[in-house]
């Protein structure tokens, strides 16, 4: 708890949450917070080329068993997403270390870059360079919403280490995250046991029209791009509706130019963020959206060109690492139940080279990328207590099932 | 032609066009050179207590025969709205003098301060204080988008003048200006004698809802002010389509809070532009958005607060002075059309203490506040000599028809 404490007073906004946009000053000055820990901890530390920091407690044999999770937050985040997966597996290690229990593998903590993409798209970069998903080079060309570009931002934050991408496979991988959304307490269940993440698609959509006096264009000659963003927002809702189950949609950026209140814009650029648990739905869903902005588009007069930000399939984590975290859960926890992850994960990523899963404690009101953010202590306590006991048998499992 | 484009050198932006929002030092170089073209043209120039400006040429006898308009522009402002009115007059009395023609009343050009409205609301603001529509110390209070104050603003740029408002009414006013719409070159028309201007309704809504995370958040249970702001869009088009006629309405201005893809917006801020001919009309239309905002607001779950930033009623320009404007347009022009005006200009303030009313000139593909903003000169020539004549014989007639 006091570690979470320390780590939210780096980059403290309004509220209690927390600002520390990926690879900026305040994202620095956490990761040198954390690293110093490790070090605390007799762990060695390691930094790629992207910029993911890997502590290792060098104990055992064999490839290490994982954990991790990352520390970048939204512009207007909380005191815990992402970071109570980074700093329960440090407490976790310390746990182990004070009651001198030696694992039978080397366990490590992975500290994963710009895992939100509130700075720089796709987000989940780092674990996703990791992986081998997406080359270094094209990873450090990214620019960020601040015309900043990754490579040039990790090396005047002193983060872009030597240890190359894609980096070595662990054994298994879990990480422990809140659930952000709110269906534990709404169910009245602690633990999650998660069984697989939602599918994302994240589009950028221009409309192009003509600007001109709000008082004399007579209506049906107009070609609004402020109007044309409306629609397709609204239909974006309509079909989240219709499709109903693990869909949905949210236009969360809309910028008009010039922006006044007399003056149709030239110009609108929107963001669409759609998800599902089932690829085939996801890809429908794209289809009837394309089709949507293709029938606007000559409706309306405007020109709109579509520029896909980030795309990932529905990931389904391991059944033996989802049957251990579910195990594990039922003898600390007085509830737990099977679920997918509405949100992106880093466990998404790693999930692509070793047998991987997560587990999820309560959300209070499922807010999360807020200031109001908020789990009780004793879930955390709880939860960090099953990753203690997940990590243990993972570590004692010599091969999984294919 | 030459003044025009000596006045556009000042604060010009790509593509040939001007951004002097008011009281900035653009506006106050703008001002600075008319001004001095006053000076040369040996007029008497006074400064009010709003910064209008009011150059006189002092000849003939009783109270003067006025017309002018405004130079202020919006941030992607013409060469043409407002300047226009100012500059042929100028022209008018340039001309007058060189033909060594004496009217029988003094005539004056009036540069009316903010008439945009693109930095401050209210728009057409000097020109309502000038007849003392809003009191001194209320407009002097105006903060604008910046942060800047009208009165702070006034002093900086050195218009804050001594000539109290309401200023003196003058016998009739008359404003040459360009049609800011299509109408006229549609119908292949080069003059329109302007009847009226259309009311105006200004709205800023505010939405309040809960931000949250754009992947865990089940559609059911979000408080979306992004979506909220969306639906208010749609339905105003919906509304101006299902009215018809002279019905206008507009959302130049959307901004949303934190406006990240992956965030549900905690916030939207946009504004709403409804303008109609017809008084009742307008009363009806501001009537079914107060009451669609309010279903929207108990449906989605999201609080919704509404400012008027601007109210102004359909205006009735005096039927002889549109008599005078027709008739002179006739002998010079090879067709005129009596009209409304769609946007709002500063005749309809001073048509509240003196006779008045308007000359539009065609814009080329209706296209106005916006860089693109276009007249033939040959027609800026017409509306020039329209306007002289019209000044020539408003000053002759020794009482207007109640």
């Amino acid at each position: 708890m006091q570690r979470i404490m320390d780590l939210a007073s780096i980059g403290a906004i309004d509220g209690g949450g927390c600002a520390r946009l990926a690879l900026t000053d305040e994202d620095a000055a956490g990761r040198d917070l954390v690293v110093g820990w490790m070090h605390e901890l007799g762990m060695s530390v390691t930094t790629d080329v992207i910029g993911n920091v890997v502590g290792t407690w060098n104990v055992g044999k064999g490839s290490p068993v994982m954990t991790g999770s990352h520390i970048d937050t939204v512009r207007t985040g909380g005191k815990y997403d992402g970071n109570l997966g980074v700093l329960a597996g440090l407490e976790v290690i310390e746990t182990l270390q004070e009651s001198a229990y030696v694992p039978s593998r080397p366990i490590c903590v992975g500290i994963f870059t710009n895992e939100e993409g509130s700075r720089f798209a796709p987000d989940m970069l780092g674990s996703l360079v990791y992986v081998g998903g997406l080359s270094i080079e094209d990873a450090l060309d990214i620019v960020g919403i601040d015309g900043a570009r990754v490579g040039d931002e990790l090396e005047r934050i002193g983060y872009n280490g030597a240890t190359p991408c894609p980096g070595l496979a662990p054994h298994a991988f879990v990480e422990l995250h809140i659930e952000q959304g709110p269906v534990l307490e709404k169910t009245d269940v602690k633990i999650g046991a998660v069984t697989g993440v939602q599918g994302i698609s994240w589009q950028e959509v221009t409309i192009t029209g003509q600007s001109n006096h709000a008082g004399t264009t007579p209506m049906n000659m107009r070609k609004d791009p402020g109007y044309v963003a409306a629609k397709i927002a609204v239909f974006l809702r309509d079909l989240a509706d219709r499709y109903g189950g693990h869909q949905v949609c949210t236009v969360g950026k809309v910028d008009l130019f010039p922006n006044l209140i007399n003056v149709i814009p030239a110009k609108a650029v929107m963001t669409l963020d759609v998800r599902n648990t089932d690829e085939s739905i996801l890809s429908t869903a794209e289809l009837e959206i394309t089709e949507f902005i293709k029938d606007l588009s000559r409706n309306e007069g405007v020109d709109i060109s579509t520029r896909h930000l980030a795309r990932f399939e529905p990931v389904v984590f391991h059944p033996q690492v989802i049957d251990i975290v579910e195990k594990a859960s039922a003898s600390h926890s007085p509830s737990v139940t099977r679920m997918p992850s509405g949100a992106g994960h880093d466990a998404q990523m790693l999930a692509r080279v070793c047998p991987s899963a997560m587990i999820f404690v309560p959300s209070v009101e499922g807010i999360s990328h807020n200031p109001a953010e908020y789990t009780d202590p004793e879930d955390l306590v709880m939860g960090s207590n099953i990753l203690l006991q997940v990590l243990i048998e993972l570590s004692h499992i010599e091969e999984f099932d294919s």
